[in-house]
């Protein structure tokens, strides 16, 4: 792809400022971008080294002379880098629309036009798959699971029956959903399966990343609210409900029957124990461990979680104990020697 | 799947209190039971739930004039449910016995009869499956792999070569068995991979989630203890001894050359380093990293573990950092003013 | 495999001390040496077990008149090790040279001499497969990826499109390479995933474990240096850099565009947050969660990280927090009497 810097404003919507005529042939940012990069900025701090790039142009959010290369002004440098990316992707082969040969396609299966079904892919009866969905080799559907409209799934990735997949569904590659939950009674001298006859709800635009666990429900549904975001190695247990719109990064987990509000966002390895509420755009800051329900909006930090700027008062207060110890050790001696004078 | 409540009773060979002439269509818990649901109660607060609920009967430990539903008296409600969940449970169809065509069975292969082999699976040389064990579509068994009876492996599972399967085993979609080892010596500059010749042995009724990963033995083998119990995302690591009845919660782990007692339970992120033991019904908290051997029945809490009590303790004390922080500067303070006046 | 001492001590360059007539036919530690066992002394705990062990023969640096059994005295032990075990490994079948019929291999494809594709493997347009290299079955390697010489990649290992593998890799049963980062920016109301043009370059002599993720770069490449070694369940985000000869244990994590250099050591379950550096040589250990850059050769320990002896002194401070609360009482009381005694 090459496209020129006029050409570029235009597909952006933007206003440029500046020659158009340069030669844009990648995207990037500006510590590597050469003479044909489309940079942006968002901070300061992209400003401030944009002074000396050689970029062939910058989106921006507002024109600034102090930048030496054209300028594309947008209202929103986010959503234009996004669609500057999309100009730019490596292009790849469309999914062969059909069902490969080598795919097995059970009883009573219903497959919408425009679905493109893998090498080695396994469909069992009752499933139903929308339009235009894209599944890649190896991954296999359980009986009666319903996979939505434009839906994405990587290679390997498992659904086990009776899962429900909303519209605009991207789970990357070797993936769990719908796998049997943690959920064990004692009973003379052993552990026990309880029977799972729940199962999961993954809503509309929902992203999953790869090798993910999400566990269907023991009654009900696990449910995976509409444009939530889920990183890598994340683990969802039975009858977990996460809201909408919420981001669950690398490595974070929620443990069986929480439920997680609106907009909450998971950093990096952090986690909630089982049966507890987190309120909506809650913030779990990574590694954190929460024990207990988190109001609406709060940050939370440490295991077990507190709010985040008391918890961040006592890793400080943490690192002033030698400090603190030594202070008592003075104020000891002292108080020995006021004691011995008044002969105590 | 409908059955009266009188029928339930018999199935469930429970002592029927009210009405057996009902319909139940399913099981439930108290919160969301409608007038078809069979409910449960295990404690006080389901109890208390159900005086108000409308579901058209309960399982429970003994007759009580407070619930207005037919009651359904058995010995163990756990038990009792987990027979009306198998009751209830989605229909579905049964595994085709024998091998689909698309799978690859080596030379020496064992199977007995009642087996089902899935689409595209894999089977090395002289690998041996035991009666109506289930391996769905994608699963590969490496050379001289032993399965047991009664065994299923989910979409996806690799086993390596010479692993040991009990019977009754269960392993989640996408979990990994046998994998070699980390372990390196560093000679001549960088790091080299040592032989791991030992395997993996994995006794009757354990049970595996989703994308796990049991690595081989490099001498001997890794072991996993009959009717242990592991969630999802779990790592055990070479020459791991894990006892019998253990339960490892999601995305828990074990280091190498550990040895681990039985009926040990592992909650959620919890990990032991390498080379200790923890003996015998001990409990690791959620979060905890064991750095240290723990004796049995003990519970440990935190990074590095300490006796479960006694973390807590230090969590409060912790937390009051800022008043004792307070109290030593007052101190100061009066200490000064008494110096002071002793003209020190 | 029987090999005699003498014909061993030949065969792994070493000097034998003593009779060489025994027959040898495992190689295994100490503790479970029986009599045709070949063990290896790397240490004074070592040395102390082997001198009541029956084993045939022993590895070790140098000879000594304290042990009762022939020794093989060579340079480097843990060397000679790893040679006595590849004599030692369990004999596998080959893989089968060429190309399995139920693979399935895109065009444009370069396959070089004595690649081994397992069935069901799917290869995309353009890939290319260097000499010798093994993908067992249900791999699947996205358009234009290239993996060089002698590389193994286990049963339903997913690459992307567009990653370059080097020579003498290893990738383990279920692990991702090249999914799609974590990278979203909120526009309108909605995440919506930033497009990622990069790929993933691992360099040669990288070993990575099973059900790993590597996220594929927004812009330019996520990259594993030369002769790094991961094991499981570990999370390499978009953009991250690691340097060579690192090691990565179960469960660590890097976020991303974090730069890690050459040598440095994660312990299991430790990780990284985004956009921070790590020096050479520094050892991030077991749980620690690092929040800023660390510098070469730095020890840390600790969430957030420290300094490891800083962070262990807080931690042997913490656990006195009960005896300084104590103090603190105590010191209170005494100062109460001395103003009483000064009417203060």
């Amino acid at each position: 792809m090459k496209l020129t810097i006029a050409e570029l404003a235009q597909r952006l919507s933007a206003t440029l400022f500046g020659d158009g005529s340069g030669q844009v042939t990648s995207v990037g940012p500006i510590k590597t971008a050469d003479v044909n990069t489309l940079t942006f900025v968002t901070d300061k701090k992209h400003k401030a080294l944009s002074v000396n790039s050689k970029a062939a142009a910058v989106i921006i959010g507002e024109h600034t002379g102090e930048l030496p290369m054209p300028q594309l002004i947008v209202k929103d440098v986010s959503a234009a880098l996004i669609e500057a990316l999309k100009l730019f992707a490596p292009e790849l082969k469309a999914p062969a629309e059909g069902i490969d040969p080598s795919a097995k396609v059970g009883n009573g299966v219903k497959i919408a036009k425009g679905v493109s079904i893998g090498p080695c892919v396994v469909i069992d009866d009752g499933v139903e798959i929308g339009e235009n969905s894209v599944l890649a080799s190896g991954c296999k559907i359980g009986e009666n699971s319903k996979l939505g409209k434009n839906c994405r799934l990587d290679g390997n990735v498992v659904i086990y029956h009776n899962c429900t997949i909303g519209n605009n569904v991207i789970i990357q590659a070797n993936s769990t959903i719908g796998s049997i939950g943690f959920g064990y009674s004692f009973i003379d001298g052993s552990y026990r399966l309880i029977p799972h006859n729940g199962g999961v709800v993954i809503e509309d635009f929902v992203e999953i990343g790869a090798n993910c666990c999400v566990d269907r429900a023991k009654f009900g549904n696990t449910v995976i609210g509409a444009g939530t975001k889920i990183d890598n190695l994340v683990q969802i247990a039975h009858n977990v409900v996460v809201g909408k719109c919420c981001l669950m990064a690398g490595q974070s987990a929620i443990a069986g029957s929480s439920k997680i509000g609106d907009g909450v966002v998971f950093a990096g390895k952090a986690s909630v124990i089982d049966n507890v509420e987190i309120g909506d755009q809650a913030i779990i800051t990574a590694w954190t461990g929460v024990t207990h329900n988190i109001p609406a909006k709060q940050q939370v930090f440490g295991i077990p979680a507190m709010e985040k700027n008391e918890a961040f008062r006592l890793v400080c207060l943490t690192k002033r104990l030698p400090k603190l110890n030594e202070q008592l050790k003075q104020l000891d001696h002292k108080v020995k020697k006021l004691e011995g004078l008044m002969k105590l």
